[in-house]
């Protein structure tokens, strides 16, 4: 369950219900574009896919043997599996992401796996992302020096259903691909095999994720009142003007959802509207309670340009219960007995308070648990909330123009045809 | 080595001209504080330290049944560690961050490990960090349970030297414990045994690491000309009305980094002054060439509100040439024969000149390569800088009074005697 706990923004209720109209034109003209496929919003369906899901269980089933999953995918393709795989990863499948280009750690990692036991999944929509070809290279080249005919078998590609030389690679070799749907971009594909795949390696309860973003759906489709995605789409706008927005998680476990996060949300709505405006806040990840040592300093006593969300679980699967330890009775005392989990909620709390009474724009969204259930409602809600702010701001959520002088710049410099100087 | 690359950037030459005498007052203020212990400025002698290196050293070779190593600490006493160790681990000792309290993945890690080859260290300079202390019974009493008398043997602490719970326990089991110099600050600590020790374990050149950072001290005290962290100290000063200042650094290895840069800035600059007002910018972290996938877009297109720093490695310990395979000419062609590390250096090239061209502010410190020496140097360099901006915007760069009531509500919340509501 997601819950939103708005007790330090008094003015909000009554602004939302003023903005009502507002917003719920947004949402109609977002639905609206729900038939175009050009319009990019085949995310709203992947809840609903279990087909697809029922062909990742039968691969997943089809291939015990695996022990590394290594994946080769960088931004879209890599952001969201780690998010997930890092907090519900039961399988004990080793999983090791290149979504990068350095050298030592790569030679490092292939030193080390066993290429018996390892399964490449190459991951891109387009086919033509130069840091996911330049890792399928090396692990293409390394797969067949190392398991002759058989390399088929541990290369796995997850692209468009249709165009891309991953998809011409996979016809021409007679390889296992998964398709990301046309109408799927990167940043919006965690629910697609992007996802689905390595997480089905990693023994993760993949209905009860899917059911969570389902749970999603019902209410960025629900009235006003119930409408959570377009509740927190308007705290976002009405503090459109403070230039940074905080995703605080308090769970060690997903550690990596703020960095998924900053991509849905950076890379979405930092664009220039239809008047040529430069438009964006900038998302800056953070821990609990890492970051009350680290970055509350600077939210209690340094500028008031931020609006701050919390994502707090309410509740914890197993809690560990504090010993006494003879000779920390004075400085440790109170602790004794406590659970971690209870610290860890009371910490949670004193900092919202804290960061409310220095004068932040603070919210939470109460996370009841992090179960797949729960996550999964969180990231389907976090995609409403971005859909919908694009229409709020004008601009197109899902393109990326702004990268493609840097494509073009790298090619040049690596004298690729066309490119040249 | 390290460089600055301030080419897009036509005005900074003439500006850090003009602003010499600023500077060099800012410098001796420092400097002239020096003596003072009360003044925190102990980081400055760290990499002189050849004595504690060596009881270090002594240490380590008389363990060397450690396989596990478990570092219970929050913030700067687990930051620094971090950064370094995930870049340098030459030993194979698995390391383990306890900097958290969330009971599953606690209940996990202790599962999984064998106390019999399992160290753990716990660190706080106070000895009262809430956290720490949590972890540290959770470890002593499991440590006990397992191994009876020989628990001992299995913790070592790095603490203050005179003063706090964690001293009291040593003296009273006698532990092993190695000192934080009082005149150090746990964000400033990374060159004393807080970074050390673990560093020792895992097998990371320490002579080196060391010896990079008395270049940068070097360099902190040289004529203006050659002062290469007050330049940088210059440049963030020149650019204090924006209120973002992204460190975005092009290496997997040093993926940790950022998180470190964030904590030094962050909490040492993000302050009231001495007029009451709230001063600071807010580092955000970012990864080349993961994040040109990500923010890059924003960067691009979205408001003109950051200075952003580049950390580009110029030269590769080792590179992997990129293999020709049969069915990617077409897309991937173009990358056959090239090194892995060439396109690493394009992309960082590509992003720098992309982002100038958008119009934001943008400059490149270059590190020879990811060694010990270079990133010794980089350390010690941003420490630097950091403590010249304390200057320059007039606020204590080694306190963090913000931080005190979200301790002492958390306190409340647990019901610890003095701080009930």
């Amino acid at each position: 369950m997601l819950r939103l706990d708005t007790r330090f923004l008094p003015d909000f209720p009554q602004a939302f219900k003023e903005h009502g109209p507002l917003l719920l034109q947004a949402r109609e003209a977002l639905l609206a574009k729900r038939k175009d496929p050009q319009s990019m919003l085949g995310w709203m369906d992947l809840p609903e896919d279990t087909e697809t899901l029922r062909r990742i269980r039968r691969y997943r089933e089809a291939n015990p043997w695996v022990e590394d999953f290594v994946l080769l995918g960088i931004g879209g393709s890599a952001l969201g599996p780690k998010a997930l795989e890092s907090a519900f990863n039961e399988s004990g499948v080793r999983f090791h992401y290149v979504d990068h280009v350095e050298p030592e750690p790569v030679l490092r990692l292939l030193r080390g796996l066993d290429p018996r036991k390892t399964l490449v999944n190459a991951v891109s929509k387009s086919g033509a992302t130069a840091e996911t070809l330049a890792a399928l290279l090396v692990f293409l080249n390394w797969l067949r020096e190392n398991l002759g005919e058989d390399w088929r078998r541990h290369l796995v590609l997850t692209t468009d259903p249709r165009r891309g030389a991953l998809r011409a690679l996979a016809e021409k070799e007679g390889l296992e691909a998964f398709s990301i749907p046309e109408n799927v971009g990167g940043r919006f594909s965690v629910l697609s095999p992007v996802g689905l795949l390595p997480l089905a390696f990693a023994g993760m309860d993949l209905e009860a994720l899917l059911m969570g973003a389902r749970k999603a759906n019902e209410l960025a489709l629900a009235p006003l009142e119930e409408n959570l995605p377009l509740k927190t789409a308007f705290l976002q706008h009405l503090h459109r003007h403070l230039p940074i927005t905080v995703f605080m998680v308090y769970s060690e476990r997903l550690k990596y959802l703020p960095a998924w996060f900053v991509q849905l949300h950076d890379e979405s709505l930092g664009k220039r509207d239809g008047e040529g405006n430069r438009v964006g806040t900038t998302a800056v990840p953070a821990l609990g309670p890492q970051d009350q040592h680290a970055q509350v300093q600077l939210f209690r006593e340094g500028p008031l340009d931020k609006l701050i969300v919390l994502v707090v679980p309410e509740g914890a699967m197993e809690d560990l219960l504090l010993p006494q330890v003879e000779g920390l009775e004075g400085e440790a005392g109170y602790l004794f007995g406590k659970g971690l989990f209870q610290l860890l909620k009371a910490e949670a709390e004193a900092t919202y308070q804290a960061l409310a009474e220095a004068g932040q724009r603070v919210y939470t969204l109460y996370l009841s648990e992090v179960s797949p259930y729960a996550v999964g409602w969180l990231l389907q809600h976090l995609m409403w909330q971005t859909a919908f702010l694009g229409e709020l701001w004008r601009v197109n959520a899902f393109d990326q123009p702004g990268v493609e002088l840097g494509k073009r710049l790298t090619f040049a410099l690596l004298g690729r045809p066309g490119y040249g100087s």
